[in-house]
């Protein structure tokens, strides 16, 4: 890295560190839009507030891409326990379950601590049952709890039908004690019938334990009236920073503009927006731009489908090889640490210039690891692939929760977020040569749900 | 106070830190009985339990006493902002609040700071509209936070009903930032026309504070379904660990058996009622009992009416002058730091003998204040006032919300409310003379929101 590069890079984390209109942007996105579920109304009123924003601050070949979505929506959702006592359960239908019978499912419980836990127990104990899944998720600073506990809620159902249940709770996957269930998606197979699935708030399935524990059979009734609706059409977003002297060379900042229904959507994703936006807005204020072209695309459908990352994959296929890197924003505004990164290894001394850019952010650490949902499809064409690396330890406490609101966004975390991407940004826009991509043998997507992951959805 | 009574106290506060069953207690309350409103059926099953649980712990004289109660119920509630965006609202009805008309109550919002800044704006600024109280309860160790918030949630709809409101929001009395809003009583004064009043969740709150700050008029619509029930039964519930020699005088401990019914009351209050019965039970397992009886009262309708705490008055005037010292716990788990407490002046070494032996615990400390809401009825007779200090700074973010479940109350906190109040219990039935009761012109209660108070209805 050049030293002027180097300085202007050091200068840019200074201004961002300073404070940026990052919340501006997340507030306008979660006050003035809201809750934005693929295919709501919402979600193409995001996009129009999207447009708007690029294009007032200042991004150039600002325009929306067609992408068709799901349309799942939520209903009404209550649940009891009606034996040995009675108890009300507070609870989220999962994203993509089908409604319950009219009047609700009852059925005794069985819980389960895992899906090997009910494989092992087999169909005799799930037959016609509510299969409980109690899986309980870490809190850790990385997302290692997240990726032990989730596959209950993307798995669970669909194991869960094949042996025979009637429907599927689980105890949210989040680190809270709030009475506000986590919903997310559930990976549903062809081959076997959709149950009805929900999650419970926590308390409410330490409650539900506890009744267990005392041996009696317990019974529940829950009633969920969401269902899909026809797909939708929707938008990934895009604005770009044109590069001074190789404007086809593209450095992508990527972060989804969709949400859950249950908050605003503030932590997860309208802060990656805010943090690619601002970024690339900043180092569109220099005096001269970097040669590449810094491209920002806030994506539809992360939640629940990953439609926007595939629609971007097959629109941009003709200049995939002018990708020069990648970068996707999508933990909320918990503080940098360092950088997770994937690409030929000839890229790390790249890798290490920033991280030792960033150390006074407190983000000089490195690590293999990433890519996120929506830019993780560009890894098969070698893309090389950056994330910030964020302390996620207070994050499982709010993702995918009513919760998930403006005031839980930290201005100054949002601040250090913008810094670091903004200096990667401008450094991968000025590298001579471009960064070595993924060697082919390992651009297939790691599935590692035990160790280090960045994918939320 | 003997030697002895010194080492048996000291003995008690041992065994009492060490582990109890309060927790037991807490758990079944709120467990097996959950929610208990008063009037609902749950109200009349926490009586039962109630009665249960003390002969089953070998509590004489166990009996219900019977009280009339209010019976407000809850029903549907919904609200959204309607202009200039759509937003949705989480609120909760207040208690007491009439229902909306049919399809909701919509209007323009006015954001008051509080009462005396609508007083000073009057009815030309809030005729017709939806009064929104926002005025921010600190967070702090005592209870000096609550007491400087609440006047607008119990004061605040009949005051702006008097200027002509429709209806009345508050920003919820709590600490805390989950989408979760805060019931609580109104007083609703009987010369003007009762409006509907709600409280929104905290990030609710804010977020419509900050629709108001960007200038545009703000307009919501809020539907609430409840309303008021016939009177119903309900019972103030007893029992007693019988002195040795004296057994006519009497150290009432009290806590309440009712709750809201938006959780499962359990440190509002199952966790007043664990502390009191156990730590009764406590001195009643000693080879030999203390001269006084130990008296424990689960008063009924603590929350919305102070039915229970009347009831006992009344019930009781034959035999107030043998009351030889009251103690009410209704504040959670949290820890305890030290003693309040309201008698006659030469009570004070008697005090501090209490604080000397509870020390150990971290209770050492002495203030005058209390009593309660139920035992505070027997002022009047200047009964000798107690009560457990203890760090609130928590207690604020879960009272009167869904979220005050059995996973918020710490068994070691609790245990060591069970050791101060064992201690004072066994000491109080111990002294050779009564204490010195509250001079005759002190008996009136002190209304200082600004300083603590433990009054948490």
């Amino acid at each position: 890295m050049s030293p002027e590069v180097r300085k202007t890079a050091e200068a840019l984390r200074e201004k961002a560190f300073a404070g940026t209109k990052a919340v501006d942007w997340v507030r306008g996105l979660t006050d003035e839009v809201g809750p934005r579920i693929s295919g709501s109304p919402q979600d193409m009123a995001g996009v129009a507030w999207v447009l708007a924003t690029l294009k007032a601050a200042g991004f150039t070949n600002v325009h929306a891409e067609r992408v068709m979505v799901p349309a799942w929506q939520r209903g009404g959702e209550t649940g009891e326990v009606t034996a040995p006592v009675r108890q009300k359960l507070i609870l989220a239908a999962l994203g993509g379950s089908p409604p319950t019978p009219e009047g609700g499912l009852e059925a005794e419980v069985v819980e389960m601590a895992s899906l090997e836990d009910m494989e092992s127990k087999g169909a005799a104990a799930v037959k016609d049952k509510i299969v409980f899944f109690n899986k309980r998720m870490e809190r850790a600073s990385e997302m290692l709890g997240y990726g032990y506990a989730v596959d209950v809620r993307a798995k669970g159902p669909s194991r869960a039908a094949r042996l025979g249940a009637s429907g599927v709770l689980i105890r949210s996957i989040g680190t809270d004690h709030n009475r506000l269930p986590h919903t997310g998606s559930v990976d549903y197979v062809a081959e076997v019938p959709k149950i009805p699935a929900a999650a419970l708030a926590i308390p409410d399935a330490e409650m539900l334990e506890r009744l267990l524990l005392r041996g009696k059979p317990v019974r529940v009734r829950f009633t969920l009236t969401c269902g899909d609706r026809p797909e939708a059409e929707s938008a990934n977003v895009i604005g770009e920073i044109k590069g001074s002297s190789k404007p086809d060379e593209i450095v992508l900042l990527g972060a989804h503009r969709d949400s859950w229904d249950l908050g605003t959507g503030a932590i997860d994703d309208a802060a990656g927006c805010g943090i690619v936006i601002e970024a690339a807005r900043l180092v569109g204020l220099l005096p001269k731009h970097p040669p590449r072209t810094i491209r920002v695309c806030l994506y539809a459908n992360e939640e629940n489908g990953g439609a926007g990352g595939k629609a971007y994959l097959k629109a941009h296929q003709a200049e995939l090889d002018k990708h020069a890197a990648a970068l996707e924003s999508d933990s909320g505004t918990d503080r940098p640490t360092g950088f997770l990164w994937t690409a030929g290894p000839s890229a790390e001394p790249f890798a290490k210039e920033i991280a030792a850019i960033l150390e006074p952010l407190g983000a000089g650490t490195l690590l293999p690891g990433g890519p996120g949902a929506d830019t993780g499809t560009l890894k098969v064409a070698g893309v090389p692939m950056f994330m910030v690396r964020q302390d996620t330890s207070r994050y499982f406490d709010y993702h995918h929760t009513a919760n998930d609101t403006f005031d839980k966004i930290d201005p100054e975390g949002l601040d250090r977020n913008v810094a670091a991407v903004a200096v990667f940004a401008y450094c991968a826009a000025s590298t001579p040569e471009l960064l070595e991509r993924i060697p082919p043998d390992k651009r297939e997507e790691p599935r590692r749900p035990d160790r280090p992951v960045s994918r939320t959805r």
